[in-house]
């Protein structure tokens, strides 16, 4: 409450005449489902926490009491090490249920293992799984909260989110930057997300890929494409590198590494032709000499560990505002 | 020590005027071991710490400061997270130690890793064994209380545990009810526990299977035997149906998945000859289309959800009586 | 503070006219980077975080808000169960990543690891690899602490800690006591660290193990060196014998474990030879009838299960000083 209060107060203080927003969705499915505003209130709320974090003694009360468990059906250092530290951060228990999604744990069992948890009188399930629509499914059978850690092709929300707080902390702005974001178009719920998230706040969004890894009708999500790196750099104000899954290239649609790399790969040679403050993002791990060169990743533009931390404030915020809207429900 | 001296109210509102249970155990190994009045107490203590799990802050601080180590030489989601929820709540810390038990890990090995475990000054171990017998073996070689979650073929008490206090919820007790267990008897730890926990509180215990999987000499354990489902169900107030783990069948002990359904399944149909207010049970988790029909299953019938609530009631019951016998020695 | 202080007094009770040490140090590495006054200085520490063990409520609140990673890239449940109840006890809220580390795994990217745990603003990792090194190598890159909790054949600093705590306990004094490191020299971190604790509290440490074993120049560390047992156990005060890992012995340098087990493993008949009251510890887990009888391991003069003990109270010591020394830099 006394951080809804500031956050509104944050608002006052910036002129916004307004309402303020008030967080109604008991969910975080993805950023196709929610409006500007409400992605500006989990951005305000983030900037927030975050000054959590700057403190010696990182941890707020604010979920104290609540249960939140993590249901990774992939296999997930990364967010699911972040997720438990936000929540731990808001003094909630968190369990990590690793699963293997076997071609018997179809559909229904997913709604049966969701049915489950509830009845252990849980409060939030951060749901990874590896077919789209998976956290829509879950939220649909069950009352209690899901937040969507990645769902197949279709949304990774929070890792968008952190993408666009760090844009937001460094530019100041969304409204009118130039995006782009190169690589697997295809197959990433990262690039999705962004693309919903970014449009909706108002940037310019630009998709780079070899031509089969664009997926058909992209354009009608209102960003440009273009098969062209240099052209992707050119204007940008961000470029947003996505991680090049080899080990998922079943059906052989990437090039090589070595050919990546010298097409699309991000070098300081290409970024010289780029604007000088250029934003270099990656969801991470990164592969150095493959999606970019190891001076660009480590280099002067590079907020490659800036969205690190602002992934643990993301979803602290994400964890709170369900929490909230469940409790007002 | 409030919870405490509220059973005892609770029974004296009861008009019980026998001596209040104290719990003097520092295991729970089997409800074979324990009175009825023990059981009772479990009960009673579990029915109060499932008032906690209706609060909006399900967590007391009843085990601050207690270090619980579950210790799964089996793969178990449900009931590692079912114990580790209940530890949470009760404020103790957990940790989860999930071994592969190789034909190396002998009882000797075992009887180690508990002297190990009791070094390292933690209270209470949860043990999920697949020998017989390995929690009875760990109680006697160590002082800090052990919880049996499952051993061989033996017994699952807290399971069955739960199992009886959801029916004891729906009838307002169990002396005299007609149950039926159905499925695979022989080799069912959870079979066996529900049979000493249902005759002990004066239930009318009916097991039901196929002849193969009824273990000889099972009428000694009070109970009737048939291998007629129908027969099983016709005065039953409750059946309790049980998993048929297919695989774990190596020894092709079972008849066909579909053969089974036929045979012994419940469906609608056969619930038509049954009271009208027949409880179903099933420990989970549950194969539709196997030992029950997907409309049974999420029937109105179906305590299926409240038996998994329960779960969590029981557990903290049992952890929180064993942490206080132990100080008390 | 209130325990530093503490940590004074106990100087200023025993005379200790020299000024009280400080921790200055961010990481733990290893004993040989340690001087003689800090080793004490964890021992002392150890001892005052015991007293907390023996309490019924072994909690306190030193590290409340504090972050724990364990990193461990070999399996461990003993070490890694140890840090864990260390950091819990402390009130830490710990996180434990285990990854396997593959051939693709190299050093750059341990460090791309853990710049990502440092970015997620965590306070101390614990690292447990295969590479001699490792811990060096990210104590370098990084500012948060580094605890090594085993790095190759290099150094296992908290086994030796609290091997020397059990020593000291024991005979009240490290100073001029024969101690003998029996067993795999060659390819063991633990004989690495003792050896540099042990000399530098000036004990006599004599190694012992068959030729194959006994890693070249191992006398220029200050230890005596011999090939047999007997000798080895003759005037010891203790003897500290070594796991022998027949499972990593992939260049065949093992004899047999019978062969073993008659030329090297202790038992009553060889001690019979020894100090009747010889202190015999093993880092565990043992194998009985291999490096020691089932007799000796479980008799009298076995301090194995005090060590584990110990263990936890040297982790808690080394994260409460790695924890200090940071703030106060």
């Amino acid at each position: 409450m006394a951080l809804m209060k500031s956050l509104y107060a944050r608002n006052r203080d910036n002129m916004t005449v307004k309402k303020p927003v008030i967080w109604t969705k008991k969910d975080l499915l993805g950023l196709e489902y929610l409006t500007k505003e409400e992605i500006e209130l989990i951005l305000d709320s983030a900037a927030s926490f975050k000054e959590v974090l700057a403190r010696p003694l990182r941890k707020v009360p604010t979920l104290r009491g609540k249960t939140i468990v993590n249901l990774f059906y992939e296999p997930s250092t990364r967010t699911r090490t972040s997720f438990e530290l936000a929540a731990k951060r808001l003094s909630a228990d968190v369990i990590t249920i690793q699963r293997e999604s076997s071609s018997i744990q179809k559909g229904e069992t997913l709604i049966d293992t969701g049915r489950n948890l509830a009845a252990l009188k849980i409060d939030i399930i951060v749901v990874r799984h590896n077919s789209s629509g998976a956290a829509v499914m879950l939220s649909r059978a069950l009352d209690i909260s899901i937040v969507n850690a990645g769902d197949g092709w279709h949304e990774h929300p929070t890792q968008a989110l952190l993408d666009i707080l760090t844009l937001k902390e460094k530019r100041g702005r969304v409204r009118g930057l130039n995006v782009s974001i190169i690589g697997d178009i295809a197959h990433s719920r990262v690039a999705r997300s962004n693309i919903w998230g970014l449009t909706k706040l108002g940037a310019n969004v630009t998709v780079c890929a070899p031509k089969k890894l664009i997926p058909a009708g992209i354009e009608k999500l209102g960003v440009n494409v273009t098969t062209n790196v240099d052209e992707a750099i050119q204007k940008a104000d961000a470029i947003n590198i996505l991680r090049m899954q080899f080990e998922r290239d079943e059906k052989k649609a990437f090039p090589s590494r070595m050919a990546y790399f010298k097409t699309y790969g991000i070098t300081e040679e290409r970024l010289k032709k780029a604007k000088k403050n250029i934003i270099v993002m990656h969801p991470g791990p990164i592969n150095r000499g493959v999606e970019l060169s190891a001076e660009v990743a480590d280099g002067a533009n590079s907020v490659i560990l800036e969205q690190v931390t602002n992934g643990i404030a993301v979803r602290m915020a994400v964890l709170y505002l369900v929490s909230t809207a469940k409790k007002e429900k």
